[in-house]
């Protein structure tokens, strides 16, 4: 490759960022000098607006208001509050969407649910390589319950149709796969579970933000999401689920806290479930951080999905397309779909050396992430996220291929979290 | 009552401040002009150093390190590291407390590890007037469970030992009762359960932080706690659970979620639980809040919990006799035990009018709070409540009784939260 051809490309972007009408989102949150950042799909940055709201709830809310800002201030509503913003960019109901506890937590409810109402069924089908998380809460389920449920995984999302039939219960999906980025049908799928008179749960953590979803059109019986990676709504942030109305008052669920109560307030010995989606809360939420979020999901009143769909295929597109011309031959093997159809919002490669790989990158300031046992992975964030970022990163990840770089002792031990 | 008797009560008030050693420690909390806060059994007050660390957490750690600082920050030890500062707090033994989500979710955790460790018995014996969200969780695992337990609630504390036998798989019981700061016999009552071969489970909402406490020495099996009320962690702040040595890797409890997992990041399809009581966390913490408990919780390095515990029973007893002095025949009716041995940090009388009482008092500045059905309720806080503000709080009171302001209007409704 030679400098012109460098200049070109890199011209070709700077254009593109001038184009993008996404651009002024960028100046909302706080990002640190020198780092291109792509892992906003693992962890989203810090928006302004949400340093400004933590701190008026601190000082203000909780250092002067106390007690009283449970009322005063809404803390109260913010499970709702927070729902209805999701909802509008799930394409959910209103009132079917609430934010609360963590996506394991509400994976526990929601499956439960389901199989409550599949009594006569036995199987849960999933993938495995679904987030380790959700096979998880399902075998704890499975094994709590002791009524002789099953977790049925398919090893490629091809056989999942062939994997649904009379016995099961609930087909639980993550639509956009975590290591891969390859993104499932979910009309589709809803449609095939439905046909075997199965319920669907989705999981939502590498789609809500990022792709436009159509959670009432697709008919989807429940879906879980998470407030921290493409929402932006800070480490931990609470989590949110879905259930369709037609399920919110079948059932009641197993973590039936008093936030979940008709009456919390009136302190009643007795659980009486709240009517509707409500019921799925639990405990007392965090404020800090449900106010963290709320402040976070603002970002989206001035942002259209569509548009943030367009830019993120155009920046996965341009990630691959780009490293393909500048790091070839270089034992990085694309494991993304090509078919902009069928993937999210990031870009996965399996490399021999991954781990070595992505140290020696963060150590030049491009911050993607490793996964286990050999996976690149860059996330692709269009609200923050620049054209000329895509190819400066993959000018150091050529860099550092080419150099081998990598090789170096201190890219070779293991992170605990990376 | 004349001006020369206010006069003298205050000014012992003013004399046991100025001998008051934990004085020192109300400068270190963010406490609003005009106000009296006898609320901090609800939601302790905002802590300078916690707003210092939330600050730091949010522009630092988030917003500068990103990604890394689940590594660079310890945010993946905040768990652990928060339990081990609540472990010195309630005489526990290190590593058997950490936090983790809300006390109703921990609570079902605990519940159900007790219920599985005696699998012949059915019987969780608790109290009617125990802490509703303690009652629903119970309700909620045995409807899950739907093996034939059952919830046997004793309506005074006396009948508690009669109601323990061979049936009975786990006591289950608040340690400070929120309505009447009544304090069980938490030694008694674990040996008495542990007699009847029955495991205990005590929940600490409104003993942590309050009295001193020791675990380890009346052998506890299982509690829980909250971050929000006297540890001051801020609203809806993360809870925290105890599970003694010996139970801790004898049960995989269901909430299986990844952070318990022996290897989060190996990302396996199966779940294997982390061994001790960290099988007992479930999914991503909340990092914010966890940071703001974290930061909470460094006072407690400077305070001694005898000192507090001293403090808080001159609060109380001087709360309880001035109350009968300024406000005789008001309508009162004091339902916390007289007997100092007996008593949490609250006091709390009946009336008739209780609600409209608590409202005319909070638009005087003076906040307690309102417990269905007649109940008001006072907490004091040793680290930030001085005696003179008893003296005035009670000078309010009378005032309001006196002068039947509570009559008012603007005092009958209902709030939603109080």
């Amino acid at each position: 490759m030679t400098t012109d051809r460098h200049m070109t490309r890199r011209e070709l972007a700077e254009a593109q960022d001038a184009q993008d009408v996404l651009a002024p989102m960028r100046a909302r949150f706080a990002l640190p000098q020198g780092v291109i950042y792509l892992d906003g799909n693992s962890l989203g940055p810090l928006p302004h607006d949400l340093r400004a709201r933590v701190t008026r709830t601190l000082d203000e809310e909780w250092g002067q208001g106390l007690i009283r800002s449970w009322n005063d201030a809404g803390w109260i509503d913010l499970p709702e509050r927070i729902g209805t913003r999701i909802a509008r960019l799930i394409g959910a109901p209103v009132q079917s969407v609430l934010a609360a506890d963590s996506t394991s937590i509400n994976l526990f409810k929601l499956l439960s649910a389901a199989l409550a109402l599949r009594p006569e069924r036995r199987v849960i089908v999933s993938e495995r390589g679904n987030f380790p998380t959700d096979l998880y809460m399902a075998q704890g389920l499975i094994a709590q319950l002791d009524r002789g449920h099953r977790l049925v995984l398919v090893d490629d999302a091809s056989e999942i149709p062939a994997a649904l039939d009379g016995d099961t219960a609930v087909l639980m999906l993550t639509h956009v796969d975590y290591r891969s980025g390859a993104m499932h049908d979910m009309g589709a799928l809803t449609r095939l579970a439905h046909e075997a008179n199965a319920l669907v749960l989705w999981d939502l953590a590498h789609s809500a933000g990022a792709v436009p979803l159509d959670l009432a059109g697709a008919d989807v019986d429940f879906a879980v999401g998470c407030g921290y990676k493409y929402l932006n709504g800070g480490p931990g942030a609470p989590a949110f689920f879905h259930v369709a109305p037609r399920h919110a008052d079948a059932f009641v669920q197993p973590l039936a806290g008093w936030f979940g109560h008709d009456a919390p307030f009136a302190f009643e010995p007795e659980y009486r479930p709240a009517p509707g989606a409500a019921r799925y809360l639990c405990g007392t939420p965090p404020i800090l951080a449900m106010a963290a979020l709320d402040a976070a999901l603002t970002l989206w009143d001035d942002v259209d999905i569509d548009a943030v769909r367009a830019k993120s295929l155009a920046l996965t597109g341009a990630f691959i397309d780009t490293v393909e011309a500048l790091c070839p031959d270089a034992g990085l093997t694309l494991i993304t779909p090509r078919d902009p159809a069928r993937r999210g919002s990031q870009v996965s490669f399996h490399h021999p050396q991954a781990y070595a790989v992505m140290q020696a990158l963060i150590a030049r300031g491009v911050i993607g992430d490793f996964r286990a046992p050999d996976i690149l992975r860059f996330g692709f964030t269009p609200l923050y996220t620049r054209f000329v970022d895509v190819f400066d990163a993959v000018s150091v990840l050529a860099e550092v291929l080419e150099t081998r770089s990598y090789t170096h002792p201190d890219f070779q031990k293991r992170a605990r979290v990376t």
